[in-house]
Parts: structure tokens; C-alpha cells; sequence
């Protein structure tokens, strides 16, 4: 597993393999930053043939609903969903508002909304904004050890993130779904970092609410439109801010949902499942392959707390993080910082090969050797 | 007025006419269909050139943030707004929503919502889901004479589009809006449609919030970004379901916005008074160009009630009106029906020129030729 023979070899056996068939507009750079976008696939064709072919011919040929039936039936597949419980509509942190809004609605007697804090700022506000409107309070869930604490017969609706975006953690959504339903409440999962990387199956999970963003390990790409799952059995009863009894879709952005439904179509013919085995040995060559490395001054691993599954990123610490990621993205990867000292590793096994994490690595070791002993970013690279 | 070659010599002296600068997917087909979608642009450009040279390039060049604040720009010169009122994010039947919630919040000793009825049946049902959600009173308004019984001490908000949908009606903003002032209630503008073709001046109005869609004369095609205004001295007051407190935007899809740009940015170069002044021409052309076909068999022409002045559409009304636009759409003219007997022509005074006004009326005449004496749609052509 340590030399680029072994991973070329992982290549050729890889099932997914043939969802990297695209041809990106950044050859030879390798995206590991999980958070804006995936590796680029050639998010153009789409939006491009939809325009020339459906929008710009008559009759009614702008009719931007096939795009939209196909890409929520993609990614209904990918999701454990059906079709029909799921919306690519607005953003993910107004579908955030009206999952919540929904969830009050459904549980009348409760008034307590349960939001993990690990959620982006603008969702803490719009939690916020969705504990006023319907009169509840809200609780912010700092660790999930304190689910058993707050959750209660006031609980209305929890919602959680399925993966830890601060330690990578993957969350046993199944298991936690059933504790929130023995306390009578409602579980709304946000899939942002998991979708598309691990295995989701909203179904069996007995999710009430879903909701995510189309980039990530999606491919989508910036700005991609994200979604909005509610459960068959709460269709009859649920009155959710904005939306219409049809379906509970408002208008969707056709040029962005045709450059989603290019990622979509082609991850919507494999199985979650065999994603999230893919990730799982992306992660693997990369720890592995880190080994070497793993001294006083190298990067410190983060391990996600109590054992919990790793889902598909990787966080390391090092006081120089910042000089790292920017000596990575002159060797052509892209990896996130995070203040003050972390580099966030992302691995989208749609989009990846294996040979991709070898020479990240390879890269990152680059870069280690270049940082001479004793540098201060304070005053330069000396 | 009534020869092709008096459209041309009006051509040659059209200040816009450089805005009609493009190359469209659809060359030789005139698009009057306002509904959904203005004549197309070459929408493929701005997306690409997104997606080649900022998307795809690092690091962080999937910022999408300068397309999202370049169309916003462009947008608030063209709305008489600040670009710091206008946010393009969601849709607008979500921002219809946002507003009137907010519009509720403003006015706390207030019960009643007013919405028009000339709104589309999925706005009825957000307008209703806010009037739940924040235990208020809507009224639906048939007409607007009726303004004034409805208008009172319990009024919070008032929402009415700018041009009446089915007349084609251009409501005198300014006004109505002072009028709701007085009663001490806030105003809420659809510019659906009227942005792009007629005079907007949100600010002179003193409008509280403006909502509106991308499509139909600003041109961003079909699934076009969504806009919401909120005018400046609320910012400090508002407190908008589903927003956060940093510029009341959460995400906005980027191929969308970059598509929409790309028709704004040509918009944004000219005065909406020089829109509205185009507009009239044209319409004026087409009504001219009518005249000759307007015995007991052809088209009757709707006219605005009470002598309102006309917007950016022209209604006609004929009992063969189905196989009229399937006849015009034959000759390369895309116009809309409405059931069951009316044909809606919309005039786009950026991309279209006045031979097209002259060419749509010249197949019109053609078509109505040869619909036969006596023709039975239910028996076919004969």
C-alpha cells in the first residue's frame, strides 16, 4: 500500500472508477477541499445542452421540470428516499428553517427545537428565526453526549448533523433516530457532509426531516441547489412554512439544477453503499500512507472522540497549517485550513482515484521537508 | 408606422438596440411568451466563463460571491435600490413569504395580511402559510377599487403586483403606496412583471419590500434566481423568518446567478425609464400593426379597466386562440395562451426589436388568413 504502484493497482479494480470519466476544467489539480466544492467535473455540458435543446426551443421548450424530475430521482436513490419525499428547492439553511417550522408544527405540545452547534452560523440564525415563529425554545446541542439530557417530553425536533463536521465523525443515525422517537420527538438530519461519501439511507433510518447542500461530496459545485426531504407519513399533516400542498416545491434555479444533475446522474447509478466503501479505503491509503510522517514535528492526526466511525475527512493538526495548505495548493492540492492550526483532507470517492491520495501525500511530505527547522511564519519562510 | 421599412428605420435609431448585441441558440424565432422566459441569450457564456475561470481555479476560486454582487449591482441600479436592500437568493415565491412575515413583525398591533389575487396559485398558498405562521388575517383582493374597504387600522401588510397579470394594468406604485402609508401599513411590490420593461423606482415609491422573479423581461431564463427588496430603514427592525442578520442572504445558486448576470449586466447599462419609453413604442407599434385586422373575425383587443396605462403586455382575445399560437409558433412566433381563449403578447424591450413587433403581426395576419370560414377545432382543420 506504500508505493504508487500499489495505488495504481487500487485503481484499476475500482468499481467507481469510471464516475471520474469526465473532463474537468482543472487537469492535474487534486481537490481535497471537501467544503465548497467537489472535484470539477464539466459542470458545463449540462446547462449547456439544456439551454440549447429545452430552454431555447419552442414549444414550451423551456419547460425546466425533466431536469428537475431527474435530479430528484438521482438523488432520491442515492438517499434512501423516494422521489416523491424529496425537493431540490431554495437553499439548505432555508430548508433548514422550514424542516424545523414543520416538525413544531407536527409535535403541537412541544416547544423545544434541538440544533446540534455544529452547523453553519447562518443555520444557528435561522434556527433561531424558526424557535420564534412558532414559539419555541431553542437548544443548542454542543456534544451529543448531552442528547440524553435535553431530550424530553417538551422536545419537539432534533436536528443533528449525520457527520461531525468539526471532528469527521459519523453519527449512527439509525440508533439516534429511535431515541428521538421513544421521547416522542422528530429527527431532521442534515446530510451536507455525508451524501454522496457514506452511506445514507433516510428510509430504513425512519428520518422524519432531511435536508442538505447539492457540492460537497455531491459535485454540484458552488452554489449548487440543495434539498429538502420530508417522510411519506408526514405528508398528510404537515404544514410547512412555504410551501405549496404539491409537493411542498417552490421554483428551483434550472441552470444550477442542470449542472447538479450532471454529478447526480452519474452517482445516482452506483449505491451509497459502494460509496461508502470507497471512502473508507481512500481514508485508509491516506492514514497509512501518512505513517512515514507521523513524528514530533509532522502533522498530529485528529481521532473522532469514543471511537465513533471516521466518515470521509480527514483533520490534522500543525502549528504551521496555514503555510502547509498554501505550500499544498503549489503542488496542486487543494485542502481546506481551519483556524487556527487544522488542514481538513476530504475524500469524495466519486471523484477521487487512488493514486490522487498517494501524491497528496506525497505532496504533503513535499512540503514538510521544504519547511525548514525553525521557521517563523512571523517573519518569512527563513 | 404600418411598412416593414418604417420598423427598420425605428431600429436604426433604437438606443437599446445594442443591447440585442448577442447571439442567441434560437436565431429567427421572436419570443413574446413573457411568461417564462425573455428571447434567449447566449446564457451559456457567463456560466462557462464562471466555471472555466473561477470555479475550477485555485485557491478559493469557487468564490462565488463577486457573480452573486455583480447581479445584485446591476439589479438595484435598474430597481432604483441600494445594492445593501437587495438580495437574490431562493425563490420568489419563498421571498414572498420572508416579506410578509417580516411585514407582520413590523406592524406587531396588526392582523390582516392583503395580498392581490393576481398572484400565482403557489404564492396563495406561501401568503397563507404566513398569515398562519404569524397568526394574522389574509385577505385576498379581488380588485383593486376594493384597496380602500379593506385599508384600515388592522391592515400590517398590503402585496400587489406592479403590472396586473391579467389586464396588463400598470398600478400607479407611488401612489398606492403613499395611500398605504397613510393607513399605517407597509407595501409590498411584485415587479414580476414589470422589472426590465417598466419604470421602477423603489426608492422615490418609498416601497417597504419588493420581491420578483428573474425570468420573463430581465431575462435570466427559465429558473431564474429570485430578488427581495427590503428597504434600508427597516434593516435595523426587520426580523425576517428565515434570514440572517448579515445582508438577509443565505446561499444563492451560482450557474443560475452567473446566467442571470450575464443578461443583467446589459441591463444594468440603461435606465428603466429608457425600458419603459421602448416598451411603449413597441406596444404602440403592435396595436397600430393590429388595426387592420380588426373586424368582427379577428382578435378582440383587452383594454386596461378605467383608463390605467398599459404595461409591457397586450391581450387579445379570439374563440380559435389555442390554434392561433399553434399556428404563430409554426411561422417562428412564440406568444402564450390562456385558457380558454386569450393570447398573451409580452414585449421585452431589451431583446426585442421593432421588426419583430412587425413580423409578429404579419404572421398573425397570415394565420388568421388561413384559419378557414367556418373552421371547427373540434373537427380539425376544416
Amino acid at each position: 500500500m506504500s508505493t504508487r504502484t500499489a495505488a495504481t493497482a487500487l485503481d484499476e479494480v475500482d468499481p467507481l472508477a469510471k464516475l471520474r470519466n469526465h473532463r474537468g476544467p482543472s487537469p492535474g489539480v487534486i481537490h481535497l477541499d471537501g467544503n465548497s466544492t467537489s472535484p470539477a467535473i464539466d459542470t458545463a455540458i449540462r446547462p449547456r445542452r439544456f439551454i440549447e435543446h429545452h430552454w431555447a426551443r419552442p414549444p414550451r421548450g423551456h419547460n425546466p421540470f425533466p431536469e428537475l424530475r431527474g435530479a430528484v430521482r438521482d438523488l432520491a436513490a442515492l438517499l434512501g428516499a423516494s422521489a416523491s419525499e424529496l425537493a431540490l428547492t431554495d437553499s439548505s439553511s432555508m430548508n433548514l428553517f422550514r424542516a424545523l417550522v414543520a416538525g413544531a408544527e407536527l409535535r403541537p405540545g412541544r416547544s423545544v427545537l434541538v440544533v446540534g452547534r455544529d452547523c453553519f452560523p447562518i443555520d444557528r440564525y435561522l434556527a433561531r428565526s424558526a424557535a420564534d415563529f412558532t414559539g419555541s425554545e431553542l437548544v443548542l446541542l454542543d456534544d451529543l453526549a448531552e442528547l440524553d439530557e435535553v431530550l424530553d417530553e417538551r422536545t419537539a425536533v432534533v436536528a443533528l448533523a449525520h457527520v461531525d463536521d468539526r471532528s469527521g465523525a459519523v453519527r449512527d443515525a439509525a440508533g439516534i433516530t429511535a431515541e428521538i422517537h421513544r421521547a416522542g420527538a422528530l429527527a431532521l438530519w442534515d446530510l451536507s457532509n455525508s451524501a454522496g461519501a457514506l452511506h445514507v439511507d433516510l428510509g430504513t433510518w425512519e428520518a422524519d426531516f432531511a435536508i442538505g447542500c447539492g457540492d460537497k461530496y455531491l459535485g454540484g459545485g458552488a452554489g449548487a441547489p440543495a434539498y429538502h426531504f420530508v417522510a411519506e407519513r408526514h405528508h398528510a399533516t404537515e404544514r410547512t412554512a412555504g410551501t405549496s400542498p404539491a409537493g411542498r416545491r417552490t421554483s428551483s434555479p434550472t441552470l444550477s439544477v442542470a449542472g447538479f444533475r450532471e454529478s447526480l446522474s452519474r452517482l445516482g447509478a452506483v449505491t451509497s453503499a459502494s460509496l461508502q466503501n470507497k471512502t473508507s479505503s481512500l481514508v485508509e491509503l491516506f492514514l497509512t500512507r501518512l505513517e512515514p510522517y507521523r513524528d514530533g514535528t509532522a502533522p498530529e492526526v485528529l481521532e473522532p472522540p469514543k471511537g465513533a466511525p471516521r466518515g470521509a475527512q480527514v483533520v490534522l493538526r500543525h502549528h504551521h497549517a496555514r503555510y502547509l495548505v498554501q505550500g499544498l495548493f503549489a503542488h496542486g492540492v487543494i485542502v481546506d485550513f481551519v483556524e487556527p492550526d487544522l488542514l481538513r483532507f476530504g475524500f469524495s470517492p466519486a471523484w477521487l482515484s487512488y493514486v490522487d491520495v498517494w501524491e497528496a501525500v506525497e505532496a504533503l511530505g513535499t512540503v514538510l521537508h521544504e519547511l525548514p527547522a525553525g521557521f517563523d511564519p512571523e517573519n518569512g519562510r527563513s
